[in-house]
């Protein structure tokens, strides 16, 4: 890292000079991940899944989708699943920072020609508008959130959570981010930061300068979205959502669990490099990939963080801790193409 | 948690209405907790312990200061260490979020009358501004820092971390917050709500409406700063200082070796409820209060987050888990006011 | 600790010579604990709390009684709940290292005067052979077990496990050992040692040489039985039941469950001294203590082991790591004489 | 696993009929794995390592060799690195659980033709009796240990504790096993069993009966010592020697230090199916693999288990959590025999 130069001279206990005038602040615009939809072929195999493994609660149904929270989400819901005929990312959903900051980033998606329009809201929030990515990854960012009003029987004694922790499986706390295959790294990630304001907290470039991964930040967090160069032909895959527990163990308990109750574990638990976040990858039942963080990594709080630059895969690798890379982890994304062309 | 009304009107997938005209957007100017300065009586006990036991490096001297940090830091230090005839807070001190954030948060604080002014800058950064709460604990807000800058021994595999994890000590990784007793709960908070744009998280408050402790953050943590109410008629006691270990385990491991050490353990391992913080706290052998943090506790990204308000402090303790709070938890201070006035 | 004098001495590469000639070889007849019943007043929130709360299932009902097992159990079952008009053990059943061996420990509980007879069995164990401590509290010893067999849906996918890890609580994996209340516990301790062959492995000892606690082993972990002194006037009491984790994390995860679930965390967790375990202490619904071991605290493998003596409560309480000892965990025990005295 | 047949009749309270009057009462002479030597072609980086980065103290050094203990083993030392011209197992020792125990042990040895004769003696224990496996690897069994006298700095605050938990490094607890390479599984692990009376835990045995691994015990862990098949023609060669932590946590801890470090990490941190337990496999500078242990695994305490059986491989490797299995984990042992022709 190399030192800043001075943007401020100081001249006198009472006097300074801005040397750097135009420095550009940072677009605070989007606040967070508010919920993410995923496609599930087998939706109640699914929902079985979130429910008795990863301890989460059914909210809602409606159609054919199931709303479901994890007990520290601040909101109603954070996951939707939709019953359909392959697995996927169904949208993905930012809450911005005030009303005005939303409709600021309105006006930005607009102008990227990527811009879906408002819809009126679904169960859990209010008006959103749709946009999607380069690639047709779906996405909205809203304003208008429902909180969660637990019943009675779920009412906790930690103040500073929304329900009681459940007394199932191994029980996750709230969504975490998501990671997202893409036929261009570089170009999806640009028009993210551009439109959205997101950070780049770290990358892998290659020598050449091929860009095959991006991990973006609207918080402290290293990431709410990554990036991955998707090796199939396919546009707009789901590698994985993630939820979170803060506690490195949980992971253990709930492989152990996974193992238990045939569920794929793919991955881990493992401790990255990138975002040093310690991890596990399941396949839910539908077959999307689900990542767990039994950790808090590190966080950003440096304003001016240099993104932190990984050259090849094989470091990226052997620089965590743990179980290594599979073959499938740089391949498998929902849909799954091969299993589509093989149902065409 | 009342559901908000909503803010944004849909009118068609062209249109929306926005209702609340005059939401206020959060100030973001302060970005993050960039340094904290204390005071030692015995500053090379002060100093073995954070670098043996804590596992922090010694990155400068001068004259009665040591310059210390920890292997996740990502400036040049974060603990400054002068010696005194008594412990207590030297200063604390915030980066910005940008050069323009910094001028406009100088230009809040002279209206307070609480601004001390420039000062050309220390070991590590550059101008500073300084001043001090209505208690008047002092502090300087400034935005030019340096990047640490590890010789080749210290040189890591982990592009992501700022130097190789040392094998003293159970290791800190970095600066977390810090805990300052007070005359005025409420006004100490106004001040720096009002003054840097601090977002209130938790408090407690007494039927009687008396503000007992608060916790304010410029982040997605619960808090760098939090203000206890002072039970002595001292002025700008600090309560302590925390490290951040991010794993819950740390936190025994390194209360098995304070006892080994003869480092006194006042409380814990515990898990908070405010905060949810996993904690220790152990005395520095200046008298300073050290906390160390095992986890991230809970992460707020919800930017309409309202405060969690906590009635009294038995409720508090109650529910948390582990050691429950010692008489000296919400007495000890430093300066430590009963020592000072036997010396007199 | 002292070196031992050499009890063998070098002659040549083909001849030594035994110099302790008299040296007593350790009773290794007890093997281990069995299972432990006890009486609750409230049977169907006990058996609740069992079940969800530690996800242990219920094996058989029978009268009374219901059995009930942790999932890493090897035998049918190790704990039977007798609905009862107070709280307090049943019983405590050791098993034998071999038929011989336990017809050897029959043979020397019978001369001790202590003796109660033969019974057919119980659910999961044939013949057993009572008898009672010194103080009371009813024992038996055995030989016959049933290995448990779970059904097709609990098959595991670790052969060393006894069934599928359960998806409810946090489930505890075996029982690990009883705590017992005493009016003497120097005699008490004695009668174990003599009849069964325990070993001493920790001792409270005060200068004037009051015995207040001891930990007693048949295998290489701390304890199987220890018993502590009733500062009260009743005999036989039961201090606590314990069941094993082996992981530290568990012990917070369990303890967040019961806060959440109006079950009294009375201690911890804390690391102890004594047998260095990590440890946590709740109240069934019944009444009766139940501590839980988040790790192996430390193993003995030396066959001469000396005894570790501790000479008071305080130094006990100061050296473990979190939590202290309330006044209840001195007092407090099955049944609880207070609330029977009431009753009267 | 299958329900015993019962061993004894009840006839009466007062009378019972022994039905399985020839069942083999174990044979308890071993109580365990006492020390362990090896051979570095590089000792200094040797010490260094089990110094500066497992935490371990230098008790002695005489000749080529260099004695070594972690905090808590109860003898003097349980390591002594050689100095030799290629790495490898010097010897392992065994402690008899009385003198008595021993003198028959050595009367079994003898008889099998594989005794080597009695030593006077060696820095921390009196006189062992030598012997060899089948493969020639080279073992003691001995009764006279000394116990560890720390120096003042060294005194600890836990009885229980030999001395005063390190400073430096992730410090490992004690020495837990070893695990052995050799031609014929079978073969070696009989003669344990015979000569020495260890109890067979677990096995891996393919359909066809070929013996792949086994795993032995003396005590309620599932193992002191293993012996795998070598795919090599070398005879006698060590697979890893392993130090125990007993917290799960702290394997990350080292892991990061040994990457940090320069220190090959080979597999791990895993949770294995076979012993549960949790490890990690790393090579010190010498070139021999050391495994970590981060918790107890599960522990045995029934008299009359039933050895578990693996028929495969895969399944051993699937059925753990965490990183899978590596080539170089079935394939490398030391002396290194590749390396070894090729200096020849």
């Amino acid at each position: 890292m190399k030192q800043p130069n001075r943007a401020i001279q100081f001249k006198s206990s009472n006097e300074v000079e801005l040397l750097e005038k135009d420095y550009q602040e940072p677009n605070m615009d989007v606040a967070q991940l508010a919920h993410v939809e995923i496609f599930s072929p087998k939706p109640e195999e699914s929902v079985d899944f979130f429910r008795r493994i990863l301890g989460m609660d059914v909210v809602h149904q409606e159609g054919q989708s199931v709303y479901m929270r994890a007990y520290e989400d601040t909101y109603h819901n954070t996951l939707k699943i939709t019953e359909s005929f392959e697995a996927g990312l169904g949208h993905a959903a930012w809450r911005a920072r005030s009303p005005h900051a939303l409709l600021r980033r309105v006006e930005a998606l607009e102008k990227t020609g990527l811009g879906l329009g408002w819809i009126e809201g679904d169960i859990g929030h209010g008006a959103a508008y749709q946009f999607q990515t380069p690639d047709g990854h779906k996405m909205e960012i809203l304003w208008d959130v429902d909180y969660y009003m637990p019943p009675e029987e779920q009412h906790t004694v930690l103040l500073n959570r929304a329900q009681k922790r459940p007394d199932r499986g191994v029980p996750v706390r709230r969504l975490d981010h998501i990671n997202l295959m893409n036929s261009d790294t570089k170009k999806n990630t640009d028009f993210l930061m551009d439109a959205l304001g997101m950070r780049l907290t770290e990358k892998i470039v290659t020598d050449e300068g091929d860009v095959l991964g991006t991990w973006l930040s609207v918080s402290n967090i290293v990431h709410e979205l990554a990036f991955m160069n998707d090796p199939s032909n396919a546009k707009g895959r789901l590698h994985h959502v993630c939820y979170w527990y803060g506690i490195p163990q949980n992971l253990f308990d709930v492989a152990d669990l996974c193992k238990e109750n045939n569920i794929h574990v793919e991955l881990g638990p493992r401790k990255h490099s990138i975002s040093q976040a310690f991890c596990l990858y399941v396949y839910e039942p539908g077959g999307n990939r689900i990542e767990l963080f039994g950790d808090a990594g590190y966080l950003i709080f440096d304003p001016s963080w240099n993104p932190v630059i990984w050259s090849d895969l094989q470091t990226v690798s052997d620089r965590g801790v743990g179980a290594g890379f599979t073959e499938s982890y740089w391949n498998y994304g929902t849909p799954d193409v091969k299993a589509r062309v093989h149902m065409d």
